[in-house]
């Protein structure tokens, strides 16, 4: 079976009625949203906030209610894909350009679970491209800032001219190769002018589902687990 | 004589020949720019840098040579107002709305003059609202975790609907009263998702001209002044 398929349906297993969920977007959450789908076509209440317009077209074909993001104080799980995971549960996000959404809700959720298939699964982050998103307005000067933290910045491009994020912003993927540190290059990045998001989620996911050849493995820390039982 | 023209006209005695020139948005650096022009007229080699439209269309009017942020490694000197000042020389800036392009030149700047009238020093920043820039997505969501830094942020209005900033963004006004450490402060803003940036400066104004009813007063930090000497 499709790796990425078997941790997206394990992942619907902690669906439970009346939650408020979060949406993530990409290939492996693609398959949580399906099976998603059918529990509500059998019944299941639950009303869905997506990350992005992809993923709302999709729920909406599969007939799962949305709510729009202002409209909650807190949601109670998201399910979301990450490019890259490291042993603390810090993610790289952002490879599809939606970071910022999926930042913003992932901030509102009392648990983030997520899901990939074991190639996303590193020692240490970086090998991935970090997205950042920034201002366009001096763009260039953004990047010489960003650059000074030890990588190479490319501005991402589209069929023609830069690609523009939901926000009407620019995406630098930035090539670290290894981030030691991500909560400090975090705050390193969104101190700088014109950085308005980076793709770095540090302390937010509480829970990994992975896909591999033998399965399903789920790890996840107890820290964060105790403060979700709050 | 006016107070703001006093100030303004002051300024443009540090300008000098060869100078790549930060300009900057208000009634009181219209002085400067004004006296700009005439010493363009006289002869006066220098390149603007404008921090808003307004300030481009102005500086164009008066024949000032204007470059692209994107051009340059480096400005001499910016020469900008302010809303309020306080004895550290940390500042609130963005009443106008263009505090993000203000941000970015003074972040380039060698030197950072700020010319004002003597209603703008303050001994505590925080009876002016403070501007913070935020992303559209989700702007109630990131004002309820700018609140919780205690302080009450309204949404910034034009004729119909929120006033938009050059970047596409909105304001949030905040309502501190009193800010007792803006560095802080800036630090707490800038990790909060959504905020793009905030309206304020510090350690970044180097001198400040300050017009009065006595004439003009000239205030500099020694230490930033030495390392503009390097």
């Amino acid at each position: 079976m499709d790796k990425k398929k078997l941790a997206g349906e394990q992942a619907a297993t902690y669906i439970e009625e009346g939650m408020i969920l979060g949406l993530g977007t990409g290939s492996t959450v693609y398959w949580t949203i399906q099976k998603l789908g059918e529990l509500v076509k059998q019944g299941l209440k639950i009303k869905g906030i997506p990350t992005s317009k992809a993923t709302e077209h999709l729920a909406r074909e599969l007939g799962i209610p949305i709510l729009d993001i202002s409209e909650v104080q807190e949601i109670d799980l998201t399910i979301d894909g990450a490019d890259e995971v490291n042993p603390d549960f810090a993610l790289i996000k952002g490879g599809g350009g939606a970071l910022f959404r999926e930042k913003m809700v992932a901030s509102l959720s009392r648990r983030l679970l997520i899901v990939v298939d074991d190639s996303k699964v590193v020692s240490t982050l970086g090998k991935f491209p970090l997205p950042v998103e920034v201002v366009p307005f001096g763009w260039e000067i953004t990047s010489r800032n960003i650059a000074r933290l030890g990588c190479s910045p490319k501005l991402r491009l589209h069929t023609a001219g830069p690609f523009i994020t939901d926000n009407g912003n620019y995406i630098l993927d930035c090539y670290f190769t290894e981030i030691q540190h991500p909560e400090l290059l975090n705050e390193q990045l969104t101190k700088i002018i014109g950085v308005v998001e980076t793709g770095l989620f540090v302390n937010m996911a509480e829970m990994i589902i992975v896909g591999g050849n033998d399965g399903v493995s789920v790890k996840s820390t107890p820290m964060q687990s105790e403060a979700a039982n709050e």
